[in-house]
C-alpha cells in the first residue's frame, strides 16, 4: 500500500489549504508542467485533451449559429494597436513586444496579440463594403499573451489558449442579439458539458472590457466560495468601426457604420472544472468532457484469462466510450489512486471472481458508488451510469451555488457576509463607481455582474451609500 | 454575363504566368488576405476550413499510432535555444525576438518559436527517468515564426500553421522506426485525402534539418514542374538528448541516453493542393478535404417551387455531405463561376424542368462532366461521383508525376533536362556536397531526396563529377 498512499497523500486537503490543493491536483493529475519561460505553462496530454474536447464541442455549437473560423497573424503593429484609445490603454501594460526580426531591429514594434480586435477591424474595413457583405461572424482558436506578474496554472498565465469571436453587423440590434446569443451559448455549454451552472449578467462600467459599450459575463462559483469569470461577450457598438472606418452602403445606398462584437472563453474553463468538481483524491471530470470516460483495471491480472478478458472488455467498450486499460504491473490500489487523481469518470474492475459470474464492477469517480453489472450489458449500463453521473454532478454544483448566494440589505450585513460566508452576495447598487471602489477597499469584494431579466428588488437603496438604487448586483471575491 | 466573366477573367491563365495564376487563385477563392504585418497572412474562412479538415483527419491518423497532443509555450529563452549548437545556427538568422514584456525590458531575449525541439527536450529531461516512461510520443498544432524576406501565401510566410511531433525512445531502432512511420503517414494522408502522390526519401546532409542525424521528406510535383517539400521527419539520434541530458535507467538499472525524433507538416499542404489540382477557372478541391463538397444552385429560382425544392435537396444532402446552397439573387452563371473558383468539388443544378422530371444535374468540378440523376437516389449517386472524382484526381496527379520524371546519365543530359523539361530528374550522385553545390549553381536544381528501398542503379557514376556513385537522387527545382 506504500505507493498508492504516497500518490494520494501528496495532495493537500482542500479544506486545509485550497490554493495548495489546486496546485497539487494540476501537477498530480499531470495536467500541466512549468517551463523555463516565466509565467508560461506546458499543457501536458491530460490537460490538453480536456481542451480538445472543449474545442470540439463548443466549436460545433458555434458553427450551428453560422460562425466561420479564421486565423489572424499573432503580431499587431504598434500603430494598429493604438487606433482605438480605450483599448490600447487597457492592454498596453501587459503587452509583450517583438523588436527584432532575424538580425534586424524592426522599425516598428510588434505586439504579440493580447487579443485581436484591431486585426479583425482592419480585415473588416477591407472586406465589408455593402449590406450584402454583412454580417461577418468570425472566430479563431489561438493563444494570446498578457504579461502577468503573478500567475496560476489555467487561471492566469502569460500565454493562454482561447477562442476569440469577432463579428460585424449592420445594426445595433443585431450586434446586441449576437452578443447575448454567444453568452448564452457559453452558459449552455458549461452546464451541459462541464456540469457547471453559471450566473449570467452584465458587467458594470468599471469591470467592462477596454473599448466595449457593454460586457456580458458568465461567473462560476468555485469550491472555496470565490467567483471565476469564465467567459465574456462584448458589444462594441460602433466605437471600433468608427476608429477603423468599417462602413457599408445600406439598401438605400447610404453609408453607415457597422456594429461590432467580440466574445471569448479560455483554458480558464479547465481551472473551473478542477475547482468546482475536484475532491481530496484529485480531479473529477464530467463524463461528457473527460478525455477518458472509463479505465478498465484488471484484478489479479496474473491469473489465467484475466488480462484477456479485460482487453476484450476494453475493446467492447471502445465502440461507445473513450476507454483505457491499466495493465501495468502496479497494484490495483495504485491503479485506483491514479485513475482517481486524474479524474477519469469511472473505472471498471474485473477479476477472477467477476469473470466466474460473468460480471464486472463499475465505480463512479464522483460518489465512489460500486455498480455490479453483467458483462452482457456492460455498454448499456455504463452509458446509464455516465449519464446519471453527468446529471448528478450538475445538480450537486447547482445546489452548492444556491447554498452560497446570500442577500445583503445594508452595508453592515454586506460586510458580515463578506467576512463569514463564502459565495456570491446579492445586493442593490446605485450605479456609482465610488461605491464599487469603497466595497472593494473595505472587503476585497467586487461586482461580478448585473443579472439578466426581471430581478427581485431586494431593497430600494444602495447597499453601500444608501441612495436610491435599482440595480441588483452579484458581488463576490474573484480569481 | 458581365459579372461572371469578370470573376473568371480576373484569374491569369496558368500557362501564361503560373506565379500570377497562383496569386489570383488564393485571392479569388478567398483563401487568404494580406495583413498590415509584413510577411504574415490572414487565413480567411475558405482557407482555414481546408486546414481544419487536414487537422481533423491527420490528427486521427496520428492518434491511432499512440500520439498524444500537448501545447508548449510559444516563447523560448535565448539560452535554451542555444543548447544545441547546430540547431541554433540553423535558426538564429530567422528568429523574431521579444525583448520587452509589459513596461519592462527583459533580462533575457525570448525567441518566438521557430520550432520547439528545445522546449520538448527540456520537458523530456524533466519527465523521463526510467525505461517505463518511454516512449513519449507528443505532438502539437500551433503556429511558428520564421522571419522571411520574401513570402508567398501558404508556401512561405513569417508566421505559419503546422503540427510538430516530438518523440523520445529507448533505442536508436525505435526512433528510426518512428521517423519512417510518420513519413509514411504523411505520404498516405496526402495520397488518400489530398489526392497528391509523393516521392519519399532521405535528404542529403546538405539539405537535412539543423541538428538532425537523418531527415526524411515527402516531395510533391506542382503543375509548373517544380517540387514542393511537403513534410519532413527527422531522426535526431542522441544529439539533442546529450545536449539536454535526457537519460533513462534501463531494465538493468544502467543510465542511457534517449533517442529523439521530430516531424511536421504545415499549411504548405494547402499550397500543394492549389498547385497540383487547380486550373484556369480556379481551385479544385478533392472531395475528401473540401470544406464544401457540393453547392446546390437553383436555376430560375424565381419560379414557383424551385427554391423550396432546392432547399429540400440541400437538407437531404446535408445528412451525408458538406453542402451549401447559393440562393442569392445573382445569376446562375455567376454562381457557377463562384463555385468553380472556390474549388467546391461539385455543384448540383436544379430548375423547373429538372423538378418536372424528378431529377437534378451533378456537375464535377474537375472534369465539368454533367451527370443527370433522379432526386430519389441523389445521395447514393453523389457519393459515387465524389468517390470517383477523388480517385480520378489522384490518378491524374500520378500520371502527371510519372510523365515528369526524367533520367539523366551524364551532366550534359542533366543540364539539358533541367533547362527544357519541368519535373524531377533522377540521377546518380557520389555523395559529395561539392557536386550538389555545382549542380545548384549551374542549373538552380537541388537534391530533393534519395528514395527508399532498392532503386535501379541508372548508372555507375556521379552525374556531376563522374566518380563512382551508388546513390540515386531525385533532383528538382523547388519552391
Amino acid at each position: 500500500m506504500a505507493k498508492e498512499k504516497k500518490l494520494v497523500e501528496a495532495i493537500t486537503s482542500m479544506e486545509e489549504d485550497f490554493t495548495q490543493w489546486y496546485t497539487d491536483v494540476v501537477k498530480k493529475a499531470e495536467l500541466m508542467d512549468y517551463s523555463s519561460v516565466k509565467g508560461c505553462m506546458i499543457f501536458k496530454p491530460n490537460g490538453y485533451a480536456i481542451w480538445e474536447n472543449i474545442q470540439k464541442n463548443l466549436d460545433a455549437m458555434f458553427k450551428e449559429t453560422g460562425v466561420e473560423n479564421v486565423y489572424m497573424p499573432m503580431f499587431i503593429p504598434e500603430s494598429l494597436l493604438q487606433k482605438e484609445k480605450d483599448h490600447v490603454e487597457g492592454f498596453a501594460p501587459e503587452v509583450a513586444w517583438v523588436t527584432q526580426g532575424g538580425l534586424e531591429t524592426l522599425q516598428e514594434r510588434l505586439a504579440v496579440r493580447p487579443t485581436s480586435e484591431t486585426l479583425f477591424c482592419e480585415l473588416f474595413s477591407k472586406t465589408v463594403q455593402s449590406h450584402r457583405d454583412l454580417p461577418k461572424v468570425y472566430n479563431q482558436w489561438c493563444s494570446v499573451v498578457r504579461w502577468e506578474k503573478t500567475t496560476r496554472p489555467f487561471l492566469r498565465s502569460s500565454e493562454f489558449l482561447w477562442q476569440e469571436g469577432h463579428t460585424v453587423h449592420a445594426t445595433a440590434e443585431e450586434a446586441e442579439a449576437r452578443t447575448v446569443q454567444m453568452l448564452n451559448i457559453y452558459a449552455d455549454f458549461c452546464e451541459k458539458y462541464l456540469a457547471i451552472p453559471m450566473v449570467k449578467g452584465r458587467k458594470t462600467d468599471k469591470e467592462k472590457f477596454a473599448g466595449a459599450e457593454a460586457t456580458y459575463t458568465i461567473e462560476a462559483l468555485m469550491h472555496d466560495g470565490k467567483a471565476l469569470q469564465s467567459g465574456t461577450s462584448h458589444n462594441f457598438g460602433d466605437g471600433f468601426p468608427k476608429a477603423f472606418g468599417i462602413q457599408y452602403t445600406d439598401k438605400d445606398n447610404k453609408l453607415q457604420y457597422c456594429h461590432e462584437t467580440s466574445w471569448g472563453v479560455s483554458t480558464r474553463l479547465i481551472g473551473a472544472i478542477i475547482m468546482v468538481h475536484g475532491d481530496d483524491s484529485g480531479l473529477v471530470l464530467p463524463p461528457k468532457i473527460a478525455p477518458t470516460q472509463v479505465m478498465v483495471i484488471p484484478i489479479q491480472q496474473q491469473k489465467d484469462g484475466v488480462l484477456d478478458k479485460a482487453y476484450d472488455l476494453k475493446d467492447k467498450l471502445s465502440k461507445d466510450f473513450r476507454v483505457k486499460i491499466d495493465a501495468t504491473d502496479k497494484t490495483p490500489g495504485w491503479k485506483f489512486a491514479a485513475q482517481e487523481v486524474q479524474g477519469i469518470s469511472t473505472r471498471i474492475e474485473i477479476g477472477p471472481k467477476d469473470i466466474e459470474k460473468n460480471q464486472c464492477v463499475i465505480v463512479r469517480r464522483d460518489t465512489r458508488e460500486k455498480i455490479v453489472v453483467s458483462l452482457d450489458e456492460v455498454n448499456e449500463k455504463l452509458a446509464e451510469v455516465l449519464e446519471t453521473m453527468q446529471n448528478d454532478m450538475l445538480e450537486k454544483a447547482k445546489a452548492f451555488l444556491a447554498r452560497h448566494i446570500n442577500d445583503a440589505h445594508d452595508y453592515n450585513e454586506f460586510k458580515a457576509i463578506a467576512e463569514t460566508k463564502p459565495g456570491f452576495i446579492r445586493a442593490m447598487w446605485c450605479g456609482d463607481e465610488a461605491c464599487e471602489n469603497k466595497i472593494k477597499e473595505d472587503t476585497t469584494v467586487t461586482s461580478r455582474c448585473m443579472p439578466f431579466g426581471d430581478q427581485e428588488q431586494i431593497s430600494d437603496v444602495c447597499v453601500c451609500c444608501g441612495k436610491p438604487a435599482h440595480k441588483l448586483v452579484y458581488w463576490g471575491k474573484a480569481y
